[in-house]
């Protein structure tokens, strides 16, 4: 008799296997029981005739409680109207580990509860739906790439540079080499990498310690961050065009179930192919004013400005061009009007705003230096940034795509909270 | 004419190309010049005929510099003598940005003027090479995970909760909740999730603050962790064999040239084939005093220890059930020999040492409780941890294998500072 995991159960209909899961939810009438029970790669429905369990099958089952761990035997029985297609007729159950008064029930839940409980809020089928899909677009962002011939190289966490607003930056005692910084970007670093291998990504954990209390921040979140040498702004958005549509075109192929969970509309979705419309960051302050803003060229984008432009449009929409002054001091000035640098924002559609920021980078020195004195940073901390534009300068760009936000948008969840298995807020450093 | 990187010229044979990147090297006759240049995705000789060239290019070839931007056209030539296959007949050469005394000349430097110039040595062959391989074992982890139905589920870095050892912790003010420590390990985290998804990985950066200066220790390190429900400390050690393997066979068959870079030998490489030998702790401190060796029973092997045992072997070892005193809280009591616990170290060949720690968890409340009092843990802390042991505790393992030991062992090379792009060391925080 073998041990067999759910999604394995289809090599094994007609087969007497045993299932070791987690109970979900048990029902019983005088003379059948059902017992729906999850492995973590499925969910599966066992079924005990009375009369054909072996002794004290019976009565254990009635021990059963949510999320107590079993081991459930029976034969495989092929049923298409079961979940995964394929059901188990129990002959035995044994119950490997109890759970008395699992906290978090099917009945509703407040938000703070759940935040509490994340290690067992996990276990929920909508949790479940949403990590699978984060999985699998963190397996598409990496075969993307690799397909692509980009090398991914690892940008550090601890630093001694500061990637965007130092306002925002957690610190920590560094031996005796003073504070570090934690990432806030990896950019700045893979720029030395693509100067090594042409096509570079990294991807990894970034930190912000912004005060934002908003359904789009997290403190910790994760990053994917290509560079490219010898590619300017334009060659930029096009390859943000090929990677989103590459992302969300694979969870709509490989995620359909996952999706189906979480009740996600997939026109939209089937909707995201390239080219993406692109308007100016000066056109989207007059599209902006039009529509009754008060907003002023020279302010950065809200939240609501970005999700009054993106309405407009049925696909991710880049926003170019933003003014200098609220963009960080690596973006490379716009030749055709030196107020603004070669920058773009990408918007999803449905209201989910910014998910991708990118930018062909100052490649001139001696406006770098400027910029970075600018913006009162120490050019001995950048000293080792500036060197890539004294050997070989070379034009290049890049974006960071907000991987919890593209998760959400892809899910169709309100917070990305739930985006990440244990999300870090302001207020939240636990489980 | 197409501008065309290094890597796609073998589409191009005969065509009229224009390749951008940085000179490597330069050396002429009267008659005819040589350039080798690299754009990141290759190396390419440039030959330029005096006779042929356009005006200009002959005065313009005489100034380049080590590491200077270039922009070169000329005619593809299929040459089974170049690298890559294909040289070009040069007609032009611009300049696109110079590169005026680059740090780096082909003599010999010492490593801690090459560390401080990181940004630029990420350029040199050798270190191309080893980047190269060391994302190609990112991308074998990740499919390797990913075809076994594995979900990937990131842990979070900051965290209250401390994996191993309270004293090598780097701690951030985390707003008004206090300290937030760096994490040591994904692995607590990534053992709810493994109750949600039954086969789990996370891969991130870790962080140590330990005072150690050895040419195995980073401050800052990739480790790759999965979690399986299910699966006890045999089957993780087949698991981890099988993950060995996959790795090694997938960098001797996709970066057969970055290995002949590093001049490095593949018998060993080739001899890594499951099943690895397994030894007892308890044996090996036998073997190791028959060395004449004076460890006593219940000592932690050091890395000497572990070079004099592998020796022994002509493959990766697993050395199991070490003394519960020296390994972690979250190791599992062995039932046969309750002073050990069901864990095992994986040393690689060729004196590289542990690269993978691995152990069944402990599943029972009350021990592990036991356990972290014992280590004077505050249970409050842990009290998420505990929970998965409350509500359907489950046998499950796992391991941690440590990505810049097995680059280190894989590349053939000593020290693991090359390992990784920025490495974090003691005394090395920048670039």
């Amino acid at each position: 008799m073998s041990l067999v995991r759910i999604e394995d159960l289809r090599h094994h209909a007609g087969d007497t296997v045993t299932v070791q899961g987690w109970v979900t939810t048990t029902r019983s009438s005088g003379k059948i029981a059902f017992c729906v029970m999850r492995d973590g790669t499925g969910y599966l429905q066992a079924v005990f005739p009375k009369a054909e369990v072996v002794e004290g099958a019976w009565e254990r089952f009635a021990t059963l409680t949510q999320e107590a761990c079993v081991s459930v035997t029976g034969v495989v029985r092929e049923d298409a109207r079961a979940p995964g297609g394929y059901e188990l007729t129990a002959s035995d159950v044994v119950v490997t580990a109890p759970s008395v008064d699992f906290p978090i029930s099917p009945k509703e839940h407040g938000t703070a509860f759940l935040m509490e409980n994340r290690h067992l809020w996990l276990r929920s089928r909508k949790q479940v739906a949403i990590a699978r899909i984060r999985s699998e677009i963190e397996q598409a962002i990496h075969d993307f790439y690799y397909e692509r011939g980009f090398i991914r190289t690892d940008a550090p966490i601890l630093s001694g540079a500061i990637g965007e607003d130092a306002g925002e930056l957690f610190a920590t005692q560094y031996f005796d080499l003073g504070q570090a910084y934690l990432a806030q970007t990896g950019q700045l670093y893979i720029e030395a990498t693509a100067a090594a291998h042409g096509k570079v990504y990294c991807f990894g954990p970034t930190f912000r310690a912004e005060k934002s209390k908003t359904r789009r921040h997290l403190t910790e979140f994760w990053m994917c961050e290509p560079e490219v040498a010898f590619a300017d702004t334009n060659d930029n958005m096009r390859l943000q065009e090929d990677f989103l549509c590459h992302i969300v075109g694979r969870v709509l192929e490989r995620r359909p179930e996952e999706l189906k969970e979480l009740e996600r509309d997939l026109a939209p979705l089937q909707n995201v192919t390239g080219p993406f419309p692109r308007i100016t960051y000066s056109d989207a302050i007059t599209a902006l004013q039009a529509q009754g803003s008060d907003i002023q060229w020279g302010a950065d984008l809200g939240a609501d400005d970005e999700t009054a432009l993106a309405k407009a449009y049925d696909k991710p929409l880049f926003v170019m061009n933003y003014p200098k002054e609220v963009k960080a001091f690596y973006m490379k000035e716009n030749p055709d009007d030196p107020r603004t640098v070669l920058n773009n924002d990408c918007l999803a559609p449905e209201g989910y705003g910014e998910i991708i920021g990118g930018s062909q980078r100052e490649d001139d020195y001696d406006k770098l230096l400027q910029r970075i004195n600018a913006q009162g940073l120490d050019p001995a901390t950048y000293s080792w940034y500036l060197d890539l534009r004294k050997y070989g300068g070379f034009v290049h760009s890049g974006f960071g795509l907000g991987l919890e936000r593209t998760v959400a948008w892809i899910c169709g969840i309100p917070h990305i909270r739930e985006t990440i298995a244990f999300p870090r807020q302001i207020h939240r450093l636990y489980p």
